[in-house]
């Protein structure tokens, strides 16, 4: 059976505080939803001039999608005016794409407390304005807002907001849990109560109280065709339902149809629009998450490989994710030698192969002393290659000096401290010595700078490369003189590696992480 | 009705990949969740001398708690063993903690593939585990891993092993979905026909469907009166279910007793727990994170201001957090004036006080710039003093040089490597000028080291203060240029006070926290 997937990343996502779609971010997002297979996509909401311009644009985007239909969202008319009156819903229905979804209330106490309107004047205004959008020629859906704390106060009248809408015209009614805060058995049996007189019924829930993915379960199980909700669940206050995990959920364990075989293209999908956010991408999201399928105890990691299904619900490729193991200190010679053989496929690796006591003895080392690899697989790669000794030398520092010049007024004011920092390193490639500088904001700032200045005459390929995420921890609390553990991703535009320093020094730890970074992506491409 | 509230977040949520706790961090996290009023606080699992060690001095602290049992967690015995000549049972055994989790595989499928154990021989080393643990005077929960999915398989073995659990002397057995794959109305169904049988009975749910506390609570629905989880959800792969999101459900939603009264500390307690973990924060997490009930959409913003329930689906105060709004910033002039009330209890101010618009207006300025006053109290003070005219000035930095030299062979060696950063500071007090150098491992140790130089002639006192803790964020996710928030906590022996920094230089951000530091001690002490 098919379940329409509703997207409204762009619309009911925008709200989450800190999104924001530029305009090409909106089009991108567009055509990777349409690839994905989602049946609606709501592109936004018309309010001025700049929404208006941008929907007008969209319909030759629309002939390029494959099966999304491009929706328009827009709130009913003014109380006491007609739809016909209204500018907004005007430009609603001449935004040339082929759906509109329009909400009202169904909570009758909001309707007279916060509306300020009759319970017949809101019914009127609902009626008016899905009549209007459909006369334009759209299909018209209805998003009946706080649909359940409405129910809860006044089922008729909620039941009565939701017949006025197919009356009218609608060609879906969608039940909101706007404020989020139902159970699943609640949203289950108010649905089912609903599906008892109508057909053509969605769910949109929210997520403050954790089960927005639960509670669009439970109004499916129940009778709801359509599911509304964002990638990632992104949404104002704690977000909306997440479709990375409700289209997954409702295929593999259900059994409904969402987006068929597209299935697994989900995970680059959720990577993609998380990327057009400028969001940092939840490593633990379920299903498509970097940790969704990643095992760390000892026990779990023994266990799947013996099968996978002892500690995996489904198989990872399904949503086009990968299974990963971590190598810790709660992991034992397993996982190194699951890294090994991943790394060397070619080569056969037993338990007590001395280089894989090698590797296992090295890891633990590097750990005692606060090294992580846990999240740090490239800086676990050049491990492994030591270990077997074939680690290669792209490059040896001969010197690096940082230095830092602290003005008095910086106290005061934080802006305009461009460059506060410069460094002066030496590197040798072969018998080729270089010595440059680099400057920037701080020293970690400063040595990247540096480094990738002296590299680039011996390697112009590291000219694709650059930082993405820079942290910092203190081992423990010894204050100042403690060591410190800095990770670093990189990304070359393709793929994305994190490695990892310690040192009592956070310049020398920071050193550290990107001469690791740089050493695996020149190791990675003589290797292509 | 009482529901208890296990807590695992030492142990499963230590499990998830980047989770790490020291020692330290740990007992500050078992003072916190006590606090908070949790009925176990599971410790962690002996698996060497180092934690073997941790568990040994935890006698003094279970003296200290208010209301939490600290439990340590153990494996049943391997295939083929008797409990009685099992180390780490007897290690567990010895550890001065009054209750012991004890796990055991519940999935017959498991039990005869993964283990290689016959389904007989399992039931064996569960009663004999548990029976050994509990000749040790411990009260022994059982955990029944893999539950649902035994009794998917085969389920009179499932309900055997938590037979055999209860009759070898368990005081709960707890119901586990170990991979994360079940859906609540499976799991409500489950443990329903489970409370059937027997009383005292958990639930323990991982995350990998987004689901883990909608399972939990229909867990509950059916008569599980224990609940498992971690603080933030942390966990392998998805994570656990969250506490943060279960407790507020249960108590607010469906009248349950967790914590009574204690609800209102859970967001503090929360953002202590995730900062022991030098996580960063959710925001947009249900209940405790700040976007939780922070209002965005003009509408809602219009409709919270005149009925709070209208946006709402509980009062914020409830779980002790807030409610904000995106274009006032996230302070609201209530919060300032309460700080200015308890710092100048003196005074009186009123929401139009011109000094505390001028206040509110400066937290709100320096937030938007990645400062975060509320773990930097001592930060907060100053800015208070500043919207007053009372800020005092101790000192002026005049000049600050940071010289970082580091050699080639610390590529290396990590040891060895001390005093690689040297600092030349300048200050005046008054009219007096002066300049003095530090060193140190790494340039903010130096700094540290300099200024406390050049004070200490002019205020002796900076003698007896001492940095206990030093933090590094960094704000968002563009690399090694974007902004870094430091956070430092200090002590003079008696008390402790925190302050903050921001910059998109370490270095700077770091100063700015230290220079906080001293200037609140030496306000302090001209106070007292």
């Amino acid at each position: 059976m098919k379940i329409e997937i509703f997207d409204t990343t762009l619309r009911d996502g925008a709200q989450g505080v800190g999104v924001e779609f530029s305009a090409d971010d909106k089009l991108r997002v567009i055509h990777v939803l349409d690839r994905l297979g989602v049946d609606y996509i709501e592109a936004g909401m018309i309010t001025d001039a700049a929404t208006a311009a941008f929907f007008d644009a969209l319909g030759p985007v629309q002939k390029e999608l494959t099966c999304a239909k491009l929706t328009v969202f827009a709130s009913t008319a003014k109380v006491g005016t007609d739809a016909a009156d209204d500018a907004l819903l005007a430009m609603a229905a001449k935004a040339p794409v082929p759906a509109a979804t329009v909400y009202g209330k169904a909570w009758l106490w909001q309707v007279t407390e916060v509306l300020g309107a009759t319970a017949e004047e809101n019914l009127r205004l609902i009626r008016d304005s899905v009549a209007f959008l459909a006369a334009s020629g759209k299909e018209v859906l209805f998003d009946a807002e706080h649909f359940f704390d409405g129910w809860a106060d006044n089922p008729e009248y909620a039941m009565a907001v939701v017949d006025a809408a197919f009356e009218a015209g609608a060609s879906r009614v969608i039940l909101c849990d706007t404020n989020g805060g139902m159970l699943p058995d609640v949203v289950g049996l108010v649905t089912g109560a609903v599906r008892k007189k109508h057909d053509r019924i969605g769910i949109h829930c929210h997520n403050d109280m954790g089960m927005a993915a639960a509670c669009s379960v439970a109004a499916v199980l129940a009778g709801a065709q359509q599911v509304q909700g964002t990638v990632s669940g992104i949404g104002e206050r704690c977000g909306n339902a997440n479709l990375n995990t409700l289209i997954p959920v409702l295929q593999c364990k259900l059994g409904f149809d969402c987006i068929g075989d597209r299935l697994s293209s989900l995970t680059a999908a959720a990577r993609a629009v998380s990327d057009a956010a400028n969001l940092s991408f939840d490593e633990s999201e379920p299903f498509v998450g970097g940790y969704a399928f990643t095992h760390k105890a000892g026990t779990h990691i023994d266990g799947v490989a013996k099968r996978p299904r002892s500690f995996e619900h489904i198989d990872p490729a399904a949503v086009g994710n990968e299974r990963n193991t971590v190598v810790s200190g709660l992991s034992g010679r397993a996982a190194v030698i699951d890294k090994m053989r991943a790394a060397f496929p070619e080569e056969r690796f037993s338990k007590d192969d001395p280089r894989v006591l090698c590797a296992a003895a090295m890891i633990r080392e590097r750990e005692a002393e606060g090294f992580d690899y846990e999240d740090a697989s490239a800086s676990l790669a050049l491990v492994l290659d030591e270990a077997l000794g074939v680690r290669k030398s792209f490059f040896r520092l001969e010197s690096l000096k940082v230095i830092v010049d602290e003005q008095a007024q910086m106290q005061a004011a934080n802006t305009g401290n461009a460059f506060s920092a410069s460094a002066v390193i030496k590197i040798a490639v072969g018998e080729r010595e270089y010595l440059t500088a680099g400057e920037g904001n701080g020293p970690v700032n400063a040595i990247d700078e540096a480094l990738r200045r002296a590299l680039l005459r011996f390697y112009p390929e590291i000219a694709s490369m650059h930082l993405t995420d820079y942290r910092v921890r203190v081992l423990d609390s010894r204050a100042t003189a403690s060591a410190v553990r800095v990770a670093i991703e990189s990304t070359d535009g393709h793929s994305v590696w994190r490695t990892v320093g310690v040192s009592s020094d956070v310049i020398n730890a920071s050193w550290q992480a990107l001469r690791d970074s740089v050493e695996y992506m020149l190791k990675k491409k003589s290797e292509a």
